[in-house]
């Protein structure tokens, strides 16, 4: 009976949900709980952004790690970090000593693990961190981005992961970083791997956004995968990763052994992670990440950018209706123009050599489309504008990339004397670690255990200054404080038409002159409207205005009632005005 | 190339995500469109719930089941509907005549295909249907509702569905109503149906609440099913179905022959669909049905009715917590309320004989539980209260259960001296058809096209006169109305306490005397309360409390920085009441 093991990926699911993870005294709360858990062998405990948020936040990201991973060291529960490879913790390129240092102070600070991935499966981007982190006794966990497109087949993988494997990579790991990997796709790429190298230990990592993850988890787990990673509540589906209950209970009715869940301690920690949320987190956790939508597909781009898409589009699409309407063309609804966003990022991502849709990648593939419909919309030509970043994505200064460009984009940046670069990217960004040491010796600032701060300064470095200058703190504070406000603002609420949405096919009597409405004269008692329902027939005056010539008579155009009274006994109406609805009988 | 069909379950979409179902006016408008996306062989148009709801809010189910059946015949699409087999289109037995009549009715309207179920799997309450529908010229699709317990087997279902397609059922119909049928065991029931049976045709049909559907409509789809029940924006996922762009893309990708779908039409569906969400579809949706849990995987309970337990468990937590306060017993929270009440469900589930949980025994079996927790939680025995229509359950007025009743169920119907039946649930219900024919006689009323207003009026008797006094659309009215008020009510919002959020570190200082605060005395300018951030050193004088009887001093208890004032300068200050939060250094 083939074993399958799971890894909680707690620090994904906050970052996958919102911009921020949990502080240092949260983190030592809930560790002991996730082991009462008793169904996990590893914890993905930090790495990916969330040093970076640690030090946003004021707080030394170095105390976090070892305060979380000290509970796991103790139980034998393994524990693993994400990081990008030539980037490091960071957005952009890292010095090779840097990150070499890198592993040596993660495995001090009690990762086991760490999975290194290049957003364009450059495994020149990769490979150097293998070695390090071997040599720093890290277990080394080779990455493949997984995306879905002609270059991207199951071959594509398979080779890569043959590259990684002769590089002395210990396992391997498909990071699914936008769950559009097909099932029976991925499933194959398992298959290939384990039968050519039985003894590789293989990792899937999904995110439910588009659907596909419960399924793309049997299928690798039918292929033979060794661990796989899941979230629990309250921070799975949605955008995220799935529920380990779903995951056991499936695998578990399919045959495969797995660990039981103590239901108590999931409980428990879920309590604890709703609790965290209500502290500071759930300020930054966008609630759209908690719906699914299969319109990421096409596509292509990671679940977790919907977000500052549609934001980016309310942005512009004042601006492109304001243009349409003068030049007299028919005006789009933010649903069409995200439709002709997806599919220009559809159009144009093979033309930019398929980059894997992964940050930073998946920003700059994103910015060309939204540009590229702007222009296109004004009938002017496609590529009009593209931002630095992407050309150096397209140049090939983040490394090279999967497929390969369109012709017109070359020509374009010959046009724009532009040149190619084939070199190794890391090649560009010297050494600089003895930068920071002289820097931190002249300012008296501690290079800390297993010098873990002098990489947290290399690594991030003005992160780092504002954080020890107290700037990061202050800053975090008013972010804070304004994200409180937005959410507790009171927002402007638009009434509902009550009337309309009962009576729908109600029609309005227009008044054909402005005074004051007459509904009825009594003499004896007080002048009101009609009842609500009163059946009226066509012809029969509904009303009068005394305006300041005479009066006008209001008829009924239809038998039938009155549903709605917009205007009151002795109110003004103005011409063109409503007065009633009728519903026609 | 295996060919895998799809079915739009545009009814049960809708009554997945809320109570009522669009008005015939929507329905007419999105029909066209649903064709136009081009990949659906079959939509489902009626059924279940939809033609009660429609009379409940005054509109004549008949015109909209005609109006919405219509342009799919056309364009060649089947349509289907859900019908309850013994309980017809209601909650409750219906007779055999009136039973028969609606088949000709809904074949009459344009309906293609009926599919028959029974909330215990009783094949004697779906048998008699079969006949009905297939003399009536209607596809008869039987129907087993999946659910998954030691009685539930693989074996049980094949032989279910022999009895079925021995009966002359066209069809089978895998009902996975709580979504929680797992993927290989799924599988496993199409592969042996599909062996012994070939030509049989197999749809399958389930929720995404738990997390599993999308690998199980791959399994089944490798197993040999023929048509996939699927939803789309913004209808789909959380509690309701798999979008179908997802469900294509994987099969695709799977090998299968699948049809395109157009996206611009898919688009203009989902903004219609959202546009009758705004009108008023939307009041009546819970928010909870857009969110997934693997909570429901454990006792089996169908995600729509999350929102209702969690209602009722709101309902009994205070009085329970009143009772453990009382008895000096730790309080419960609503998670470890949630918790009993899902293992309850778990450990009574099999007393019961396993019911599958669908409408309306998954409600029977949740409120025995419920009473189960209560009782215990108070040092009472189980099963100390059981209503009527569980004890009709039990005693098998309903139809057979599916597994055996515990002994201790078994001696308490003793005790309580009820009788079990072992008789055909229809045998207790008499034709009724002629006392309502005699009835629209002597009123007058028209029996309709087909005898459809006959039909309507035989199955839902009171909503039927209430839709025909004007009683049920006033009532509506009046539900919409509290709906909409109910939303846009400013709700009590309760204020974060930023100081908390901001400083989590911060320890308060307290008065030890009631009068007025002193912060300072400035006899030149103003007296204020000292800035944010002010450093203290301990013992230092915080400010003084003019009291009574004279000052008191108030000291730092540490060397900090002041980070929160509550009390002003001049302002009265209470004893015991904070003064303001100093954050240690």
């Amino acid at each position: 009976m083939k074993e399958i093991k799971f890894s909680l990926v707690y620090r994904d699911m906050w970052q996958a949900s919102g911009k921020y993870v949990p502080r240092k005294d949260q983190l030592a709360k809930i560790a002991p709980v996730i082991i009462e858990m008793g169904c996990f062998a590893r914890v993905e405990t930090n790495g990916g952004a969330s040093e970076q948020v640690n030090l946003l936040y004021g707080e030394n990201p170095n105390e976090a790690v070892r305060t979380f991973t000290k509970p796991f060291n103790d139980a034998g529960i393994q524990t693993h970090m994400l990081d990008r490879g030539l980037n490091g913790l960071r957005m952009n390129p890292v010095p090779a000593d840097v990150r070499e240092l890198m592993y040596k102070v993660k495995k001090a600070q009690g990762v086991d693990i760490t999975r290194i991935f290049c957003g364009l499966n450059d495994v020149r981007n990769i490979i150097p961190s293998i070695h390090y982190a071997k040599a720093a006794g890290m277990i080394a966990q080779a990455t493949m981005c997984i995306t879905y497109s002609e270059i991207h087949t199951v071959e594509y993988y398979v080779n890569m992961s043959e590259q990684l494997i002769a590089a002395g990579a210990d396992e391997i790991c498909l990071k699914d970083m936008a769950g559009i990997g097909r099932p029976e796709m991925l499933g194959k790429i398992v298959k290939a791997i384990k039968t050519a190298h039985p003894e590789t230990i293989i990792q899937y990592h999904g995110h439910t956004g588009p659907g596909f993850s419960v399924a793309s988890m049997l299928e690798v787990a039918k292929a033979g995968v060794d661990y796989l990673d899941v979230a629990m509540e309250p921070l799975a589906w949605g955008m995220v990763h799935p529920d380990v209950i779903t995951i056991q209970a499936m695998l578990k009715d399919a045959g495969f052994k797995v660990p039981e869940i103590n239901m108590n301690a999931y409980m428990e920690a879920r309590r604890l992670t709703q609790s965290f949320i209500d502290d500071f987190l759930g300020y930054f956790i966008d609630e759209r990440n908690k719906f699914m939508t299969s319109l990421l597909i096409g596509c292509g781009l990671p679940g977790g950018m919907m977000g500052s898409l549609m934001a980016d589009l309310k942005g512009v699409h004042a601006g492109i209706n304001s243009y349409l309407k003068g030049a007299n063309k028919k005006e789009l609804s933010t649903d069409e123009l995200l439709v002709m966003l997806f599919d220009e990022v559809k159009y144009i991502w093979p033309k930019l050599g398929n980059p894997p849709l992964v940050t930073p990648f998946s920003q700059y593939v994103k910015n060309i489309a939204l540009m590229n419909v702007m222009f296109l919309v004004k009938g002017q030509p496609r590529w009009s504008m593209i931002d630095k970043n992407s050309w150096d994505m397209i140049l090939g200064k983040a490394g090279k990339l999967p497929g390969t460009l369109d012709p017109e984009i070359i020509a374009l940046a010959e046009k724009n004397k532009l040149e190619f670069f084939e070199g190794n990217p890391q090649d560009n960004y010297p050494n600089e670690l003895d930068k920071f040491i002289a820097e931190m010796k002249e300012l008296g600032w501690d290079r800390g255990k297993d010098d873990e701060e002098l990489f947290e300064f290399a690594m991030h470095e003005k992160q780092y200054r504002d954080f020890k200058s107290g700037e990061a703190k202050k800053r975090f504070e008013k972010e804070l404080e304004a994200a409180i406000k937005e959410k507790y603002a009171t927002s402007t609420i638009e009434l509902p038409d009550l009337r309309a949405l009962k009576y729908p096919n109600a029609e309005p009597v227009v008044s054909n002159a402005t005074g004051r409405v007459i509904w009825e004269l009594d003499f004896n008692e007080v002048s009101v409207e009609p009842v609500h329902g009163k059946e009226i027939k066509e012809f029969d005056t509904l009303c009068t205005i005394q305006t300041n010539y005479g009066l006008e008579h209001i008829g009924s155009f239809c038998d039938g009632r009155i549903v709605g009274i917009e205007k009151k006994q002795g109110e003004v109406v103005r011409k063109g005005e409503v007065l009633a609805y009728i519903e026609k009988k």
